[in-house]
Formats: structure tokens, sequence, C-alpha cells
């Protein structure tokens, strides 16, 4: 890829990190220029952190102070420190379960993206695939977003749609929901890293060849 | 068909009657074992009165009493006549845009259909394609549900996905979506009238080989 920048990306997660594996395997075979230069937890025996270092990319445990839904100040200092130490330019919410607010988001303005199980504004915040169930919604799906200062609020890169069946339970509808994800968080990514995007009131538009809108289809 | 009951559709519209016109044609063609009996109107020049008076079926003009939104006991009441005496067992809104509570429902328990233009829960309520493109979703879609009490809230029988263009206007998206309301309303009619499906908590399910869950792709 002579001539393009190869971006130096965060990954934030608090489980299993299988988006993350799907985006250090995007870097990996060349879909995307960028490589993950460094993985945080906020929680210390995360599977997300042994993948990493599988990987041979840097991963650490920080404390996330003492709340349960957001790190204290003095985590989220840490924890921008520890990105910028890496000299990270994009930082991925991979399944990290604490709310990013205040001074995380001004150390990277615009930039820090995030993955959500449902098609947004449709079941923010936890579980979405258990709300979709309950709510009785025949389609859900996936969405990636730029990260402001609400819960799930951001402006939105990409959606993907996810058909449910008659008899799904949490376990199926969620497992075809991560489906989906390892293809979007990628795509997503690929658009925002190409530059070819602009913010027009809250779309997101694509300015180049790499814009192609909504993918409906898994 | 044999032994197999023809039922009566009654259809309240307000504007051109598209999703009518879908239906009756889809009557006409043997693929819903249904005919509609009366289309009602509380717009005198609606489009829909008069391409039903063009396939032979009785249409007339109902005014809806003072208010804007709703129709007045006096209108609700001379709309389950007219429903009635047509020996109507369902009624199907499309396209009206006037809410029925009370009264009405209970004329027809679980009885009245409604077609939306978005991924229910996501925007209800007017234009919802106007809303979803200033949300700046990737996805949105039809829904087909219930009737209850509230605002677009009831049981979702099916739903379809339909993407968003980065060159989408209200227009061309709007038209998108009735294309596939157009294929929906017919499909989630006859799970209805089959008569193989239950509601579970909030989940419309089928029970027989009609029931195959959600269309996610238009």
């Amino acid at each position: 890829m002579t001539g393009e920048t190869t971006h130096r990306l965060g990954v934030l997660g608090s489980g299993k990190g299988s988006n993350f594996v799907a985006i250090a395997e995007a870097c990996a075979a060349g879909s995307i220029p960028a490589r993950v230069a460094v993985v945080l937890s906020d929680v210390a025996e995360a599977g997300i952190l042994g993948r990493a270092r599988a990987l041979g990319i840097p991963a650490h445990y920080l404390p996330p102070g003492p709340y349960r839904t957001k790190l204290d100040e003095a985590a989220e200092a840490a924890y921008v420190a520890a990105l910028k130490a890496a000299a990270v330019d994009w930082v991925l919410l991979a399944g990290f379960m604490r709310i990013l607010k205040g001074a995380f988001l001004r150390a990277f303005p615009g930039r820090v993206l995030n993955i959500h199980p449902s098609l947004l504004p449709a079941f923010p915040g936890l579980e979405a695939w258990r709300q979709a169930l309950e709510y009785g919604v025949k389609v859900t799906g996936v969405t990636v977003h730029l990260v402001d200062q609400g819960v799930d609020t951001g402006p939105i890169v990409r959606q993907g749609a996810v058909a449910i069946h008659d008899d799904d339970t949490p376990e199926t509808l969620h497992h075809r929901l991560q489906q989906t994800e390892h293809d979007l968080y990628p795509a997503a990514l690929n658009l925002l890293l190409s530059g070819q995007w602009a913010v027009r009131g809250r779309r997101v538009v694509g300015t180049g060849p790499a814009g192609k809108g909504g993918q409906p289809q898994p």
C-alpha cells in the first residue's frame, strides 16, 4: 500500500474480544490500512488480553476505579496516557462495558468508535439482543457509530440487519449478531480511515468510492 | 381453495391507497384467502376511494368529526357500523392518518392491522422516513403490526429492512419503503389469516409452515 498511512488503533474491551480479533485479522490481511498498537481492558482476566498477547500485541489491564459503569477520573487519565504512549490515532470500543465521557473523548475528538448489537436508535444499552426479543421485533442488527457524550447516540457509520427467527433464544440471536459485527466493524473502520466521508447533520456519508451507504443484508 | 374460509377485509385509508391495491391484487390472484369488502376514508377526495370503486369495491367517505388526529365518538361509531354492515372480520389500516382507540378496537378485538414505514420501535409517528434520514440511520424498513391502544406499539407481525443510501432524499427513500410495504403487508396478512400463529409475550410467532419469522432482505 505505497503512499498510504498506516493508522495505529487502540482497542478497549471487557470480554472475549471477538471483534478485536476480526479487526486484527483484517489489519494483518492488509484489508485495513492499520495495525492494533495496544489493547486495554478493565477486566484483569478478560479473554481479549490473552488473545492480543497471542498475536504479539501489547495488552494491559488498567483498573477502572470504584464505579460500576464508568471509569473514574484517575483511571480515565491512565487509559488516555496508555493510548497516547502507543501513538494511537483511533480508539475502538469492542465490548468495553464502561461509558466514556468528558476528558477521554476530548483526548481523541471524533476518533472513538463503538459497535452496538442493535439497529440504533432501537435498543440502546445492555443486552440489546434480549431487549429485541422481548419487544418482539422481527429484524434487528448491528450499528457502528462514532462515540459522543450520550449512550449509544453518536453519528452512525454503518448498520447491518439481522433477521430474528421464531425459534431464536437470546443465545442464538446473539451469536448471529456477532457474525455480522465481525464483518461490519472492519468495513466501517475502513471507510473512516479512508478519509472519504463527512458528517452532514447527523448523517455520515461517503465522499469517495468507499462510501456506499447501508448494508441491509447480513 | 376448497375448505378454506374467505375472509372479509375492511380497509381504512386517507391517501392514494397503494397498499390497498397491493392487497386487493393479492386477493384477486388467490394468494390471500380474502376479499376486500369495503373501503372507508376520512378524506372525501382520497385516491383510495376512486381506486376501490374502479375495482368494484364499495367505498365510502365517512366524515371524521372535529378533531385533527382522531375520530370523534360519533364518527368512530359510524366507521364501526359500516364495517359491521359489510361483515368484515379483519380491519386493515393503509395510510389512515387517524388514531383509533377504545370503542373501535373493542369492536374488532385483536383484528386491526397497521403498516408503518420504519422498523418499530424506531421512528414511530409521522413521516418516519424523514425521521430516519435526519437521525442518520443506514438501515430502516417497514413494520406490520397489530393495533393496540398506543401509537405504533402493538405486537409486530412482520418487518422488512430497507437500506438508506448516501444520496437518498425523503422522496427516494419513501418510494423504496413503499415497494417493500406492498410485499410485506400481504405476507403478514396471509400469516394472520392462516390462523397458524400465536402471541407469546409481545412476540408474534408462527405455529405452522407459514411462520417463518423475519424478512431482513427487501
